[in-house]
């Protein structure tokens, strides 16, 4: 982003929101870490505190295969630590970390916590200024409490499933782990919240998130549909308009791979005629309105399936940019992964990760004016800032940090 | 959530987290919207500024259908007022505004407030407490600036289509717009982190947040898989596990609906096999572990699809939740609204809305604890919260505001 001549922008290369936030970390998989590693990238100290071994994720990407990636993605910018809490002496040296920290986040089932003595009243007694953040997939009360949460049940049980897909096909899940996401980026957004809070209290607040709740709203159009045209609605409609109210609305085959068209207006629709050069279609009645298009649905799909067909994707979406048609080609993980406008903006960075390779990486999608971009630095390897955490920063000697370890406390 | 005999839940009945911000609110549709009604939740005080006729929603919801819902569900505790911001006492007494506030929103096309007078160098020479938080399809800046961004197209460029849908089929939308509601909830956590800031520097920037970017972090499987096997991974496994690593791991036809049923290891695969009570597959070589499982997965989805297509999907839920294997109903958006989870969590209420008749509306999916849950109020009607925003609030004459509304400034 350009900076301005603005006080704050001088500021910039020493500055960020969340500096002389420390975070105790005991999330895993997608949901908390993404939470806390936002966090972090706007300067908060975050201590992921790991079950020796690791978390599920650096297991699964241990295995190969895929997770090595997500790990890497979520979980830079931490200090890695290990502890087992089980161990009276580790339980202590938690709450004496939570007595320094501002943060503290889990999404382990509910309850899981309370039964290690670290609830959100066990935290309290020992820092009423700790902010208690919780993620799990139905949340700390109702009747689903106790309910198995993966993101595919959370899909399902959402909603999200019922009206993604053909409609005659089955109900299918969304490829992205959205309901993990979404929870992490609320709990962002209610860990910050009790943190502006506490500003003006002096007290922290546990905060809770679940999966199912914080898909909801991206679900307005398909609830507002719903009861607008009740039994009548389309519960699914593939590529077409959810409402069924656009035409040309959909995803066309070209040579090349795929590309999403759409023509809400006649304006639309006139740039695409003129970039099929396909002029008939003017005065064709069937498609003289927006009303008649969609009437005509199969039809217009028909002969806009049929041109894409014979072009490359590339072609196209240079035609469709010259026509002024809203359009976008459907792109694959290549792609976005190396899409030169997010590496652009800095949000996506290559770096040299010393236990994975050359990978791309994230940074924070919120960018903020005046503040630079927290160089990124790789996730730590299991247990790796250990002394660091407990040596330097919690004052436990340096005699008791190789006793812990070696009695497999720490 | 039960409260507990602390300090800060005896303040539960007044207190919320941002009494005294202020937010002028040009956001429309569903992204930034969405922000500013979490925020009003929380206890903001939020204007919404929207021309003459309403926002787009409003337009959608006036044609009947399925709008209605949306705009309700988004738009409900916000005071709502109308402007002509290229007038140039509208303009100016949105500066007015500006000056007397603390965030203000905005989601038109990158560059569309710095035409009016109103960017954020504009708004920061009035107040340079001013949060100004601005979302866009791709941002404010790089090569995609002015693309154009409608969920159908974010979805299509930020790969969120590439990974739904079938091996076999075409490249398949998510049914939840997914774009709008991660960039709208990912800027109300980068607006909280200014608002965070401004306490610890007195200034107040500006944040701004991308679709592309929003979505990008939920297709960490996708990008994992990717990156772990190239183009040997399957880009779309319809409902299939989407590293194909699991079995049972799909969404089964029952004989009144759909059923997700996932076995991770043995021990749920066991207890799928006395649930389906077919002894007989205990001892077939051809599922004696998770790997054969994969390898036999077709043979697996047949045999327990076989199964579902016999019996009612809440019997089925009762004989899955007994033998404790993971699984969830593919609910509709009827089960969905009606949910008695999240009713009984407070975060669906059944309101009567003088416009929309008797709708469920959400509530917040951030909980606090020791801070009781917001009354909801009905969105009000397209600028029927202007006199008390203009003449009691800001300050205007009676008689100006007369004037200004007869003008059609206002």
């Amino acid at each position: 982003m350009s900076s301005s001549n603005t006080p704050q922008a001088e500021q910039s290369t020493t500055h960020y929101p969340l500096s002389g936030v420390t975070v105790i970390d005991l999330s895993h998989i997608y949901n908390g870490p993404y939470a806390t590693f936002l966090m972090a990238l706007a300067g908060a100290n975050v201590i992921k505190v790991e079950p020796h071994g690791g978390e599920h994720l650096r297991h699964r990407a241990a295995l190969g295969g895929g997770a090595a990636l997500p790990f890497a993605m979520l979980n830079g910018n931490k200090q890695a630590v290990t502890m087992n809490l089980k161990d009276p002496r580790g339980k202590e040296l938690l709450l004496d970390m939570v007595k320094k920290a501002d943060v503290f986040v889990e999404n382990f089932a509910p309850g899981a916590t309370d039964r290690l003595g670290l609830g959100p009243g066990d935290l309290r007694k020992v820092n009423p200024r700790i902010i208690y953040a919780s993620s799990s997939g139905y949340g700390r009360s109702g009747p689903y409490r106790d309910f198995p949460a993966m993101d595919l049940t959370v899909q399902a049980m959402s909603g999200a499933m019922s009206v993604t897909g053909y409609p005659d096909g089955p109900p299918t899940k969304c490829g992205p782990a959205l309901a993990d996401f979404f929870a992490g980026i609320h709990l962002y957004g209610g860990i910050m919240t009790a943190l502006y809070d506490r500003e003006k209290t002096g007290v922290g607040r546990m905060v809770e998130v679940s999966m199912q709740e914080a898909v909801y709203a991206s679900l307005a159009s398909n609830l507002g549909m719903y009861l607008g045209l009740g039994k009548k609605s389309p519960q699914r409609t593939g590529n077409r308009h959810g409402g069924m109210a656009e035409a040309p609305y959909n995803v066309y085959q070209t040579s090349d791979g795929w590309i999403a068209i759409i023509c809400p207006s006649d304006r639309h629709w006139a740039g695409l005629i003129e970039a099929m050069e396909a002029p008939q279609l003017k005065t064709d009645p069937r498609f003289a309105n927006l009303k008649l298009r969609v009437q005509n649905i199969d039809a217009i799909d028909a002969i806009v399936g049929g041109w894409t067909l014979q072009h490359k994707r590339e072609n196209i979406v240079a035609l469709l940019q010259q026509h002024r048609v809203p359009h976008a080609p459907v792109r694959d993980m290549q792609e976005v992964i190396s899409d030169p406008h997010m590496h652009a903006r800095g949000t996506l960075q290559d770096i040299h990760h010393p236990e994975y390779g050359d990978i791309t990486v994230q940074h924070s999608p919120m960018h903020y004016e005046g503040v630079s971009r927290m160089p990124l630095r790789p996730s730590s390897k299991v247990g790796a800032d250990g002394r660091e955490v407990f040596v330097n920063w919690l004052g436990v000697s340096a005699d008791e940090y190789q006793a812990l370890v070696k009695r497999g406390v720490l």
